[in-house]
């Protein structure tokens, strides 16, 4: 336990060989029959440190093994390891070098949940979006072969990605471009939900594969009717075409249409043969493919029976039984996510246009409240944002309304489907953003930061975005009323205010903000959950003796320009606050308006800074970037004090 | 030739049946055996009013006759018919009422080249992009399922567009779905240029497949050996056998996969024979696939020998020779798609780490002239942006500066691989965008309106954009020499301006614009081409008295704040040109800074307004939205005399 740096961390385990892996190396010093005893201990540190500090479970403990055969296999990190999605890849972390950092997974400044090259040398490619591993290792593996190299590459993908067209787009041109990767399908039936698609069924029927039984009981009925000898030679050739069929007709044949050799499907929790395998399959040129069957959890008994709750621990809880902590177990406001699904039910109840599409996260959108209430208005169309925006538009053009639910930085991937298929069409389509803003721990790839200036620039659509719960849930109503084109609410991961919520839904007016509250000295001009921020700041402002009047303008698009009217006649200054980048956002249509109106008010536009922004809580990354109610208040009366204006008049 | 409005027309041949089928059910009353001549005749008025006007036109001929096979088959518009891409549906748009109009094809307030839902009823879904038919057909399918009603939905997509992720998502998707839909794959072995990818591979390999035919040869040797009686029961047994695993190794293991049914190769040139096929297949529920071999530019002798070049036809053109006509024919100043193709070519020959990376489309981007002098430095990866850019990612990981030349509307598809993938881990990366503004005859879903918008909310990423083809030059240079992350070029389609170049190249400061023309009254801040209509624009207002500065400020990230720093200092009134969208673009960069430094300058910002835009000639489309250089001048005159500013001060 010496190597415990922090003390809170006190039921770590670590066992008998981990304390001696501080890289691949240690570990390749191990003979082939200890790499499960490693593996199992591998398991069991994860499992202390996620019981104690939450974070992604279920698919790390799956790859327990499989971590462990790869890294003694290959000789990383000259061999390129890519993990797709990568929240599997904590236990790569510490067999990397990262095992006393692992206590900071996912905290503010702390290492990050997800590979990034910039961590480790053993972190190949950053991930955090689903499927782009395949992608990634093709451009390796070209560049290493350009430079006459003989790294291997490896990518390890799940069934779940591999659902996603990059992932298909990868394999296409890698069977063609026939050089030497390896892919690891990891197997394990599950995304974070259960799978989707006519490939997953392929991946699961095989054995069952009624033509190949069919023709298998065919042929040796027939042949018994042969004589002995005959027959046994028979029974030999036949025995041979039963091979080549059974190639033809297990997953194999999918993987090698595309170019690829296959092999497997092989036992992912047995850490020696799977070793064993991968430096045998390592030594084949060309690229292929290893099929790994792997259990969801494995190793964690709650977590082996219910895998989507145990995707990832949002808390401490006991690393027997599961059970939450107290300290986690404390009751709190609903989600966002909860208050849109359960909104989304009620809405299609009376309302059988309205139908909700997910790309493989119903459990993390809260669709799953409908598929259960209302399973024939459901859809989850796999990790595919782009085929569930364009399949929204079919559905769209023969009178349905359909409500995608996608994560905010996922919908960039449908961008051009939002644009294309459905903006230009003018279809009425809904978009629920959820995870709008910080993503929190899951960090940059996962911050929804970008929505309103992507989608702002899109025409024909409108834009809201909800300061709470109640708000939340009439536009959602307000948009299953909206039938003049695509309509977006988007809003944070989370919890919601806790307000008292009104029963029935009230519709809102197109394009209508509200003041919150009237001021004089000062204008803030606010969206979404930041209008919280906003009256918190103003009453700051109050405390300074200052003023502010504070609107809630809740579309972004089309902006309130009546009220910004009145608001540019009263106010010289106004401020904007939006949790979005202040690059093209709401700040910048804010600026637009009152440009070409060729009004002389001062504007100061506050969101997410032009860079990239780190993993952390919510609050500590407002504070690092002044979102906060404390810091808004200092800015905003800096700048109802600033100079009187440079430049010309 | 009565029906021919169009007196400029006078080569239509109309024939014997097009003059009596006004639409689908006209169509439907002739005999099976005439739909071969219907055909025939289709094909002739394409090669016609191609010949005289310009357009897309190998696809079209390749599907004389499924497209007359498919409205013969078929109940349109009750049953719902997608083309993928589109540009393929000229017979299509010729037997649905459009005849006649057909000589407005592409032109401005003319018909649209592709199919439009506001067009026609038979234009089932809106189309310009690839992959997206087979999405649109699920949700039609799902929507005719959820409503109880009978229409059949069927979706014709190219193997090409099959490469496409969406395409894979769509098939996924449908396969576990279900329900009946037809995908009619259209194999030319093309899409524009010749495919790549291991799909491609195995649809092409499968006649020839090495297995399958050793597999054969195997069995047949070790019957011989058997007596005649048994050995010819046996070959009964084996003959069974081997349509088992003719079918497990043909193209039909690919998408039985998924959960299609497969059905083909059939000829695709028989027109009777397409019929009765369709109308068989139509029966059947559940997903399937036919699979139909036609031949690219299929009856004109010059786009069957030579596909590539004849994809579309830019002009006019002899009908039998397909020599251009004497009009086409003009020598004109290069286009900017070549000259981006010699510099690439120049630069690479140099520079060993810089790769080409197109998403096929070699000859649209003339990013063939890399492959064909420096084809080790050159990748075609299909149909597949988003792959392009991950890819991309993958080999400058490893050290190389790839190049993404890709379709400004088409990087779209590659949003969140931009983001995610390039500009979070700040790879360098290359992004040069072709028909970045209007895209001219190809209209709305090929303009590329919003790049400089999508672009600039990216952290970490520079953008230029040249006013002509010596910057554009530069550009690339100065791109190949910038490794502190990704940077993009975006350029326009058509010819440059026909200035002499230097031959040598020269580096550019990043984030510095030049003053093209000093003034006094008004300042002009201008990116890309619109610099030179901002000089045109200028020279009108120097003879209207005004005497306006310009700048042609290259970066619109980063911008010259520098320069607008001095140029705020001296002119109160700033005007803003771009051919892209005001919402998000260069012009609220500039206001985003000048708010950001709280100067008092009015700006206007002039581009792009927030609605799509049609087809139609730059020139045409210029006008229409006043950003031709005296519609500039006017707005421009308006704005330096316009009243001192409403608002408070």
């Amino acid at each position: 336990m010496s190597s415990n740096s922090n003390s809170s961390h006190n039921k770590i385990n670590f066992g008998k060989y981990l304390p001696k892996i501080n890289s691949p190396e240690d570990l390749r010093k191990f003979e082939p029959s200890e790499l499960q005893e490693i593996s199992q201990e591998c398991r069991e540190f994860v499992i202390d440190m996620i019981s104690q500090n939450g974070g992604h479970f279920g698919s790390t403990l799956g790859v327990a093994e499989l971590s462990v055969a790869l890294h003694y296999a290959y000789n990383t990190p000259y061999d390129k390891l890519i993990w797709d999605v990568g929240h599997q890849a904590y236990i790569h972390k510490i067999l990397t070098g990262r095992r006393d950092l692992f206590h900071s997974n996912r905290k503010y400044k702390g290492i990050s949940g997800f590979p990034k090259r910039c961590e480790s040398d053993y972190d190949a490619f950053g991930v955090g979006h689903a499927s782009t591993s395949i992608s990634a290792a093709a451009g390796m593996a070209v560049a290493r072969d350009l430079n006459n190299e003989d790294y291997k590459v490896v990518a390890v993908i799940g069934d779940g990605s591999l659902t996603g067209g990059l992932a298909f787009e990868g394999l296409n041109h890698l069977g063609h471009l026939k050089t030497d990767v390896t892919i690891i399908l990891n197997d394990n039936c599950m995304s974070i939900d259960p799978n989707v698609g006519g490939l997953r069924n392929y991946l699961t029927d095989f054995t069952t594969n009624s033509t190949y039984n069919k023709l298998r009981r065919d042929i040796w009925e027939t042949l018994s009717r042969f004589d002995n000898e005959i027959g046994s030679t028979a029974r030999r050739v036949v025995r041979g075409i039963e091979d080549g069929l059974k190639a033809a007709l297990t997953p194999g044949s999918f993987f090698e249409a595309l170019g690829f050799r296959y092999f497997g499907p092989i036992d992912g929790h047995d850490a020696e043969h799977l070793a064993k395998i991968l430096s045998e399959v390592k030594q084949l040129p060309h690229p292929k493919l290893l099929h790994v069957s792997t259990v969801k959890g494995k190793g964690f008994k709650p977590a082996e029976e219910n895998q989507t709750k145990w995707h990832a621990a949002s808390g401490a809880f006991d690393r027997v039984t599961g059970d939450a902590s107290a300290k986690s177990k404390q009751s709190s406001p609903p989600k966002y996510q909860d208050v849109f699904g359960k909104a989304m039910v009620e809405l299609a109840q009376k309302n059988k246009d309205l139908v909700g599409i997910t790309a493989a996260m119903p459990s993390g959108t809260s669709l799953s409240m409908l598929r259960d209430s209302l399973p024939e208005q459901f859809y989850d169309v796999g990790i595919a944002e782009g085929h569930a925006v364009t399949f929204a538009a079919g559905l769209a053009t023969q009178g349905f309304h359909p409500v995608c639910a996608i994560y905010s930085s996922f919908l960039q991937r449908a961008f051009d489907h939002v644009i294309h298929d459905v903006a230009l069409q003018n279809l009425p389509v809904i978009f629920c953003l959820d995870r709008a803003g910080f993503a929190g721990a899951d960090g940059p790839t996962h911050h929804g930061t970008f929505d309103l200036s992507y989608l702002r620039m899109i025409p024909n659509i409108a834009i809201m975005a909800p300061m709470n719960e109640q708000e939340l849930r009439d536009m959602l109503y307000t948009a299953s009323l909206y039938k003049s084109g695509p309509i977006a609410i988007r809003y944070p991961r989370g919890n919601a205010t806790g307000m008292d919520v009104r029963q029935d839904f009230e519709k809102m007016d197109i394009g209508k903000g509200e003041i919150l509250k009237d001021g004089e000295d000062i204008a803030i001009l606010s969206i979404g959950v930041m209008s919280n921020h906003a009256l918190q700041a103003a009453d700051i402002l109050n405390a300074e003796g200052a003023n502010p009047l504070v609107a809630n303008m809740r579309f972004v698009k089309p902006l309130d320009t009546n009220l910004i009217d009145a608001i540019c006649e009263r106010f010289p200054r106004i401020v904007t606050i939006e949790e979005n980048s202040i690059v093209g956002g709401f700040g910048s249509g804010v600026l637009e308006y009152i440009q070409s109106k060729q009004y002389r008010n001062q504007v100061l536009t506050l969101g997410i800074p032009d860079r990239f922004i780190s993993h952390g809580s919510s609050g500590e990354l407002y504070q690092e970037i002044g979102l906060d109610p404390a810091s808004l208040a200092k800015k905003i009366l800096e700048f109802s004090h600033s100079e009187d204006l440079v430049g010309l008049d």
